[in-house]
């Protein structure tokens, strides 16, 4: 079903990446916002223009190398209606540039709240007889601590739609082990190991001709040893590997994410291509396409594509 | 510290309880909807107008004997930019008229993705010499599934802006047994016990003349016996209270939520009253108002004030 394109673009490009669209003011280049400000006085507006102006052009340097994005809501919100304004057009941008999108808001509730949450950022919503897509995001991640109630009603959402998910599983900061390394069960395993089939068994019913639900799971590449031990566990299960370059994770550590196919899975890396400029001396849409392409021929390299 | 004034609130208006701002379109009376509509057409703006008409409304119902309110995020969210322009207004309506404002938003992440959480909830942005104030709220709910160092950032927010964070500890869910009553560690205890352990202990130096943390804790109602003993456990964590009511908490489930001061915690119920006008036949903001002065009746019997 909904990871079906992904693995297409992801074939077609010969290039298993998405790019973290976070847009810190601090990694956008001073000359734009100054620019917007000189013409909307200092705002949030003008803040949120100059979000926008950076991530068209990121995604008009980088949607013929690379086959996602994944905006990070946080960046979008701190700059109020106006941010989400932002994360809307980049939303529509990338995808009428043929790019999958991933809102990585890491939403987690319950009942009506988790289905409202998925429908505004996968779904649609009725105002009258007339029908809106407020996100219209290809896949969004999901926390998983409220247990399967909490992420059934995103998965039938993604259904419904035609979408997809991530939901965390283990992810890549240094003290995640303190919840999800947690012996469990008898025989004992890790918490993240007993999420991970959780997810697996509610969604058993979604799977595509590549052999994966709909609902992926999140599994950091600062944990290389845990992640191949996962891949050989969930054979259903699409991962979305963040925690490279910036964060430590090189091409060798995320090589075990994939299956032998070397499908299943996308890496993610976010400043370490958008603030690239900061250490290239270059115009920050093409140092993010240069290392863009060096982050895919790693890749590449390790993948023997 | 922060939840200083809540407690004075409560206790000035003997009412331990916050009603949820959940204006899913179906809570709101359609005629509300239709005016809007007949000015603005069938869309995410007018349908924004139609909640921010029926909250203000609400808020100048409740205002005098409900300290606080938890408008839930998703049900903004879903009305795009339109949507988050109408939680602002929402937050800053509440706030002039004195009530405590709780957003529910059980953000979680890691580093500067936390950290940008929480200064859009409860801090602020600078854009140029200029400081905003996105949301403005008091405290935001905050999910842990991350560990440690998904939530210290939330805290540090909270301690630079006098204000507080929920933490979810044990949620009121059917399903939240699944991952949060997983027995770990030696001597074995409820995962959700580790962790309402590990918020009081990254939270300690922020004990308030109250003896409370700025790291509050969501203990669901629906689990009574849990929530008596995490009372007795955390001595120093302020408990919101989700459940009640319309998912079958009672007063009489809560009462163990309460220290020996009848301080330390407060019971949200949303659907129960802002939804009250489906069941009375009567104006929605009397409805709501019947249901809220029922249930700080009901709260103030058990508590025995």
């Amino acid at each position: 079903m909904s990871f079906v394109t992904l693995q297409e673009r992801i074939n077609t490009l010969q290039n298993p990446t998405v790019v973290g669209l976070d847009p810190d003011l601090q990694h956008i280049p001073p000359q734009i916002l100054e620019k917007h400000i000189a013409e909307l006085g200092e705002n949030l507006d003008a803040a949120a223009r100059a979000v926008i102006e950076f991530n068209m052009n990121l995604i008009e340097a980088l949607h013929d190398i690379v086959p996602a994005v994944k905006p990070q809501a946080a960046y979008y919100e701190i700059l109020g209606a106006h941010g989400i304004q932002a994360l809307k057009l980049t939303c529509d941008y990338a995808r009428s540039k043929g790019m999958y999108v991933i809102i990585d808001a890491k939403r987690g509730d319950i009942g009506s709240v988790a289905e409202t949450y998925s429908e505004a950022y996968l779904g649609t919503i009725k105002v009258g007889s007339a029908e809106y897509a407020p996100f219209n995001a290809d896949a969004l991640t999901v926390n998983t601590y409220l247990g399967s109630d909490g992420i059934k009603p995103f998965i039938d959402t993604a259904k419904k739609h035609d979408k997809a998910i991530f939901a965390l599983v283990k992810t890549s900061n240094p003290s995640s082990g303190e919840i999800q390394d947690k012996m469990v069960n008898k025989p004992p395993i890790h918490l993240y190991q007993a999420v991970g089939e959780m997810l697996e068994d509610i969604s058993d019913d979604t799977i595509d001709k590549n052999g994966y639900t709909c609902a992926g799971a999140v599994v950091g590449a600062t944990y290389p040893e845990e992640l191949s031990r996962l891949r050989k566990k969930l054979k259903h299960t699409f991962f979305l590997v963040p925690g490279y370059g910036a964060q430590g994770g090189t091409a060798e550590n995320v090589k075990g994410a994939f299956d032998e196919n070397g499908n299943g899975a996308i890496i993610n890396s976010s400043r370490g291509i958008i603030a690239a400029w900061k250490k290239e001396n270059a115009h920050y849409a093409d140092a993010a396409r240069k290392e863009a392409l060096s982050m895919r021929d790693e890749l590449r390299k390790v993948l023997d594509l």
